[in-house]
């Protein structure tokens, strides 16, 4: 089999202080010398499924066909309940746990194929720690598979029903809409569940009883003031100018954020 | 057009919680699957364009020609007034917001040729989003000039003139020579705006109540105590041999540094 | 001479808001354009040469044939008491100041070569810094060494007994065995000094008052509770289900832990 362009990119809960990283690349290597590989980050919170849902769902759609996106937070480790999964979803591959994480993805985008990871054959050793899939299952698995193993090779065909869903953050309805903040960035930017195609031009938002209209961009506003818009990844977002709006409202994951649209005058 | 070996530097103030540069990264590849990035740092502190000048200039010496060096630090992102560009600038090229970033290395390599990034054929859309022109704009104009597209097919041509230079650090020139704190490394180390070629072997330096002749190396001086050296860049540095200079001598970036040379006894 | 596929990885105290880690690599990919670079982590603690000692330790077993792993913990930079080598371990090369940061690796893996790193030629310059050696001679040399350079032509044989070995944390043997806390990962596990050959299935294990048996996985225990396990390393874990037992139990590196075997009833 000769090796291929595909890319590998690797999502974590592992942080920067630690090798486990390294030693994930390091097994990819030993297997598919040549691939790139692509941190989109480590920093997912501790056990975060909703976060690393929601980080993996804003890569995904700018990354080539081909790609092998391997996420690896796994709170599940070791314990037979959470399957080893690897899923053919767009012109993609998908590798991990199957605790939800894929969630956003396969919500958004068409799936071909599920497959549990159990051909041992294309794992690190036949007797995998209960602690390190990753590194024993996970990382090995993606880089025969950026190598251009079939995805059938690798275990049984399971039923795309069988994935498991994550519970959605609350979007309601009513006269206008609510959502919440979903995430907040590396500037204090609030990410909400609300995408542009719920908040017409005229939109009202309201957050922790500020009232704000929709702007362009960050620099609409002078300085320190807040602005909300839609942001790169297709979500109203609430942010600062040249500032954090999760300072600036003291708000956290979680908070809700209501959306009115008015009237014509 | 066949790729080339060039590199892609990347320097943003991003973090590393979100999957912003990962992002970008993943628009590179679907344009240029074989270059090779190499991150500088994404821990500029956000909009900081002094920073990203320092460290840029550090940085600009030791990477090969032909590299294309990406840099976004852009609090004006999507407002009218910073113009997107590229510079061809020694042997190397230089991609991002004129906001003054790029204004070290300008200073001190010559600069052969600047374009406004006005031709969208090579943006990774036709509109791009109002807050992230590093996935839009910027990345994807490096990747093609990495793959060898001429600086001037990206856009019109414009003066260097035109470029926006940052207002330095002080260094006046007295009895001594006076000036700042312009970094506080990973380490406490305190660089100063003093370059090497301003301070002879017999200086004496002072910084807060301090005085401190030129040491070589960081061990010159007891654990834990001070010792001012030429660092590895170039500038007047202040350290601590195994410590943090920053935290024994609770400065920040911007302090006061004053060299006086000594007569011959 | 031709290029090869040695991998390189870089092992740094540098951390990430610095341009350092990345002018490494410029000065790698000067030399050597298509090697690929691994980071293993660039937050070892500032000069903590046993953290790094633990953490290349932990990471060579799992990297391919003819890596060369370059490891910059260098508090004696510019001090010629410590000597710059490369080592030939296995079928792999260490490149570093040898201060006892390969003594982890070299306990357990047969070494071949030892040479010091005195042939300026494989040098970036004849007038290296003062303080970064890693800019200056560990990183050409590495990058030198991955294209295929022999190992011989870096400089003079020295002998292997010469090289730096550093005090290990404490292991009695009595009626059970007494091991320390070596490292507190990012999760806030903890990992010990003993050895999963030195822990039977029937261990008690004791640290800070509370007494855990062997587990088998994280999730072994409800969420919150401790959990003691052998690491994905090889060595005794205490971890917190979901949780970081370093907070749980307020333990740092070197808190003392003890293991009784029991007897069957």
């Amino acid at each position: 089999m000769t090796e291929t362009n595909r890319l590998i990119t690797l999502l974590t809960d592992f942080g920067d202080r630690d090798v486990y990283v390294g030693v994930m690349k390091g097994v990819i290597a030993s297997i598919n010398p040549r691939v790139t590989v692509i941190d989109l980050t480590h920093q997912i919170p501790p056990q975060s499924i909703s976060t690393a849902r929601f980080q993996l769902l804003n890569a995904f759609p700018y990354f080539p066909g081909g790609t092998v996106h391997l996420a690896v937070i796994d709170p599940g480790v070791g314990n037979c309940d959470r399957k080893p999964v690897a899923i053919a979803c767009r012109d993609s591959y998908l590798v991990g746990p199957d605790n939800g994480l894929f969630s956003g993805v396969c919500q958004q985008f068409p799936i071909s194929q599920v497959v549990e990871l159990n051909n041992s054959r294309y794992w690190r050793t036949q007797t995998p720690s209960t602690t390190f899939h990753g590194r024993d299952i996970f990382a090995p698995v993606a880089a025969h598979l950026a190598r251009g193993v079939p995805l059938a090779d690798l275990g049984a065909t399971i039923s795309q029903e069988s994935l498991q869903t994550l519970t959605e953050f609350e979007t309601e309805y009513g006269a206008g809409f609510r959502g919440q903040v979903q995430h907040i960035d590396h500037f204090g930017n609030l990410i909400t569940t609300l995408p542009s195609e719920k908040v017409p031009a005229n939109a009202m938002i309201c957050i922790k009883q500020q009232r704000l209209t929709l702007g362009g961009t960050y620099s609409d506003q002078p300085k320190d003031q807040l602005v909300a818009i839609i942001g790169s990844h297709g979500w109203l977002e609430i942010a600062v100018n040249q500032g954090s709006a999760a300072q600036k409202l003291d708000v956290k994951v979680g908070a809700a954020v209501w959306l009115e649209v008015l009237n014509a005058p």
